[in-house]
């Protein structure tokens, strides 16, 4: 019965984010938005809300990814900014992935003191993706590699891996970070994407999918919760507050 | 021992949220950032990111307002995000308010989706702060008044005003939301700035302030976990999920 996993693995899964695509770069919408960030058009992210024109060129050309579900870094920046600075977090029982559609993995440094800024974060990727890692010299905050969801597993070897989504089984948030706390390593999978399901090769490497709601959630939402459950399950919230000892611990 | 507040009041207190101040609309940095958005530098949000050397001035000049807790749209933004698409909200048990430095009030209507993206943000809330409600015809999704913090008390009148400071008395998040769950019309205080304490006179309203960690939490950390303990509290959370249906309900 006592929780037997001090480190959550969380990785956003299908991340959409990613560099604006070889077959769109020379799109006039692409080219003015990136002349006007003085980077060229392989250098910047794709975004929806600056590139929407362009998208929709890429979905009539049929691509590779999904594109409705693509250029939408701020998924990963807000859910980011709700997980990191955390209890949890600080202390060192949380590992952060972000995995993306095509195929990259971002760790996460526990330390990284991310942007709070929406403009510098998308500054940050775009660095990352450029260098593969950042800062470019020194102990990274945060690292890019190429790797799938499996390529994750393989690496993390989670004793369970569970995921949330709409199409899972109806069940308690709370119960399930109770649940992971006694898996040994438990990796969870949240998408990192609009709206949606996971993909059927993501979906098949997951033991428990669960749905935690009636209605779909943001990752942002998702990832906040569970990191605050865990952190209940595993007696952090607890241990760093004593209500009956004036704040002396 | 039932709970009997069905509707949490949440506003975020002297939020960091002003249009550029006169004092610094004419600094070379200002009118640069105005022009490439196409706007004047009276319409444009103060941004910390973008105008960190005119705020330099601001602060050489005793501005009226404390500049380093200024010019932070961001901390509302990433607030909002974790609060309004909650089953809290869809359900009608939450009413948002942001109070901002220099006293206006922002009345959030709950059935607003709010633009995800941080650019569009910003602009959504200059356009408030033009019109004074957005969109500027029909009912107001935003609508912006003058108000100081004792004058959002008197329109609420709620049962009692609860605060989370790094300054309080240590207690449990799902403590001081049960407690909270157990008021009528609870108004709770959650400072809309990047450090540091409510002022004096916003701290003179309070009747109860919590510490729920050792170290300062984001103002969206802090939201994020508290509403959804008050999901919680009031049986929200249990009632959209039933474990053993199989989700029919």
């Amino acid at each position: 019965m006592a929780s037997i996993s001090l480190t959550l693995n969380l990785a956003l899964v299908e991340s959409a984010l990613q560099l604006v695509p070889t077959e769109i770069q020379a799109h006039p919408q692409i080219k003015k938005y990136a002349a006007r960030r003085m980077k060229r058009p392989s250098e910047v992210l794709l975004d929806r809300t600056f590139h929407h024109t362009a998208m929709q060129k890429l979905a009539q050309k049929r691509f590779r990814l999904p594109v409705e579900k693509m250029g939408r870094p701020d998924i990963v920046h807000t859910t980011l900014l709700q997980i990191l600075e955390t209890p949890l977090n600080w202390e060192k029982h949380l590992r952060v992935f972000v995995h993306t559609q095509d195929d990259y993995v971002i760790s996460v440094n526990p330390k990284i003191r991310l942007p709070k800024n929406y403009v510098r974060f998308v500054g940050l990727i775009e660095q990352l993706f450029a260098n593969k890692q950042v800062p470019e010299r020194g102990s990274p905050l945060m690292k890019l590699e190429k790797g799938t969801v499996q390529n994750l597993i393989a690496r993390i070897q989670p004793g369970q891996v569970l995921g949330f989504s709409i199409m899972g089984q109806p069940t308690l948030m709370r119960t399930a970070a109770k649940d992971a706390s006694e898996i040994a390593d438990p990796l969870i999978f949240i998408g990192g994407f609009p709206r949606g399901h996971f993909s059927d090769d993501t979906s098949r490497s997951i033991h428990s999918i669960f749905k935690v709601d009636r209605e779909s959630l943001d990752a942002w939402v998702v990832a906040g919760r569970f990191v605050y459950d865990f952190e209940w399950a595993i007696g952090v919230a607890q241990r760093r507050i004593k209500p009956e000892k004036d704040g002396h611990d």
